[in-house]
């Protein structure tokens, strides 16, 4: 194990004093880079290039060689672990992710196991080995996973969905089967992200893309309920060091109270809450990342400056933001953009960490 | 002017005492009603069905001849307006609406006019006249438009859109045409609601279906701003009643409060807010609207009226509140259970409304 030489992200996480802002981007391997296309390119297509260890380690570099990121995240997807369950993940080109055997009855449910991460998500793992070894301790790298509630709308729908109207009818009709397949994807997603913890990532997210889509009561018992239990089973030290969870549901800004209480380190905050409320409702219990809108990178540097100096102030002084999106970067931005958005963040963010 | 036969919306909109909580359900008017598929079967279009006033009343009726709702809403496109501006709005099958004219430039706002909706917008009008006539007093007649926000995304993006990419990059780089292109918005959407309101409709609601992609600043500035300036604009007495004017910002239950401070009457809510806690929050400045999640209708009507119980329940005693879902009705519900949610609103809402 290396010793970290930028450990911004963590101090920010626990709350601890940094000397700037620390920064990354959700989806910052990705599209937007002409490196990430060109490995893409040579991997043929983005299942491969997911499920070969040394091209997802390539594509998980390439940000934070490019930018003075201070944390690198795998490059992988959420659907993993579903794949891994036999489902049958693929992608038609434009239209997202499509699984060949959806889960849908009784006998659906009942037939899945939980994958075994060092065999049947090796090449996960594996890549985990690769980065934390090429990165030398240069920044953490954080590991992931999707929420139960999100993994379970496209094991359910088939895929992406406007209306879930697969997966809420068996919440409303058969909400036992529900659970069932949730509790059985919080036990694959806690084993999963053990296994990244045990591998090197230093810190990990739990990404509930899709537990905005359902009311206070339904999320609470069908989203938030199941990722408190993902939390409760993670490793939370390794190599002497605290592993910190950030704990993320686009458009959960009304439940920031209950997430707080579920035993995470952090929330990932979407750009329609104020950071400054949040941090005023749960600062105290926790520490804050996000929030700016991905739109923004459309903008000139000049204005995205302006933007993420609002963000920046929005928080105020002291530690406990990490500076993000408020969701992941679009494919389209130019990679200038990001440099701009980088270092703003860390040369805006030095008035904020002055004793 | 009819006699109204069953004024309860308008009562609880007022916040005055209703023997049951009245009821109706956004985008009633619909495809899953087999009467409906068979008017826009003789329409041969969908723009046919909206700008043939027979038509448009036949399915505006047909909602409140089935069912005994509290209400009918003209049946109408928010996507009128730019059309009557020019846009040349069509319909690709399974895609949503696009234009042939999208609004970019200086030159494209400035090119704009307000469209007179008496005779640029006659089809409307006329609409509102045949169907205030075939009610007689029955029930009120809900009228409608899309706030400028709303109008503004489809317009400069040409269609529907997932990230609002370029109507976010005018916002972030032009803001002042930005403003100029809902000033005009705002002018013409205000109007039209009261050439809606002068040919009979006794109520009105402005659907703000994208304000909650924004964040709380651009928000107020780029949607509740506008809307506030409509508000104040229109015609609020007509008839000797007052003309209550509903509001409503899809995944806006973070600024319930800045909403209620529009001048509006009452407010839409969607699914992803508790309505116990928006009426504490609001209660006594504004009616509500809404709840249920419109995947509920999927569910048995057994489960409906639990769910319907759930969310009178979260409301609780007293009037000042008018039962919806929190959207729109999806094209593939079983008008049974339709009839159940009807039923159960009435039924389980007695109870509440005691002295």
């Amino acid at each position: 194990m290396s010793e970290l030489k930028n450990d911004r992200l963590l101090r920010a996480l626990a709350r601890q004093p940094v000397d700037v802002t620390p920064v990354w981007i959700m989806r910052q391997a990705g599209r937007y880079l002409p490196e990430y296309r060109a490995t893409r390119e040579k991997a043929g297509d983005f299942l491969t290039l997911c499920t070969t260890p040394e091209l997802a380690c390539e594509v998980t570099l390439q940000p934070v060689d490019r930018y003075p990121l201070d944390a690198a995240i795998l490059f992988s997807d959420i659907l993993t672990i579903p794949d891994a369950m036999g489902l049958g993940l693929y992608f038609v080109e434009g239209e997202g992710p499509r699984f060949e055997c959806p889960v849908r009855t009784q006998r659906d449910v009942a037939a899945l196991t939980i994958p075994d991460p060092e065999t049947e998500l090796r090449y996960v793992i594996d890549t985990v080995r690769l980065v934390t070894h090429a990165l030398h301790g240069r920044v953490p790298l954080i590991g992931f996973a999707g929420s139960p509630w999100t993994l379970a709308t496209y094991m359910v729908e088939g895929g992406s969905t406007r209306d879930f109207n697969r997966v809420k009818g068996l919440m409303f009709e058969q909400p036992r089967l529900l659970h069932t397949l949730l509790e059985t994807l919080a036990d694959a997603v806690t084993q999963y992200l053990n296994a990244q913890i045990n591998a090197g990532v230093q810190a990990v997210m739990l990404f509930d893309t899709w537990g905005g889509v359902l009311t206070p009561r339904d999320y609470e018992s069908f989203s938030l309920d199941y990722m408190a239990r993902i939390v409760a089973g993670l490793t939370r030290e390794a190599a002497g060091r605290r592993v910190p969870v950030i704990l993320f549901t686009k458009n959960g800004g009304q439940w920031l109270e209950a997430m707080a209480a579920s035993g995470c380190d952090a929330l990932g905050i979407d750009w329609t809450t104020d950071l400054g409320q949040a941090r005023q409702r749960v600062g105290q219990q926790v520490a804050l990342q996000g929030n700016l809108d991905p739109a923004a990178l459309y903008a000139s540097p000049a204005r995205i400056r302006e933007e993420v100096d609002t963000v920046l102030a929005s928080y105020g002084e002291g530690s406990g933001l990490v500076f993000n999106l408020g969701h992941g970067i679009s494919p389209n931005v130019d990679p200038e953009h990001v440099a701009a958005l980088v270092d703003a963040a860390h040369v805006l963010s030095v008035k904020y960490h002055v004793e």
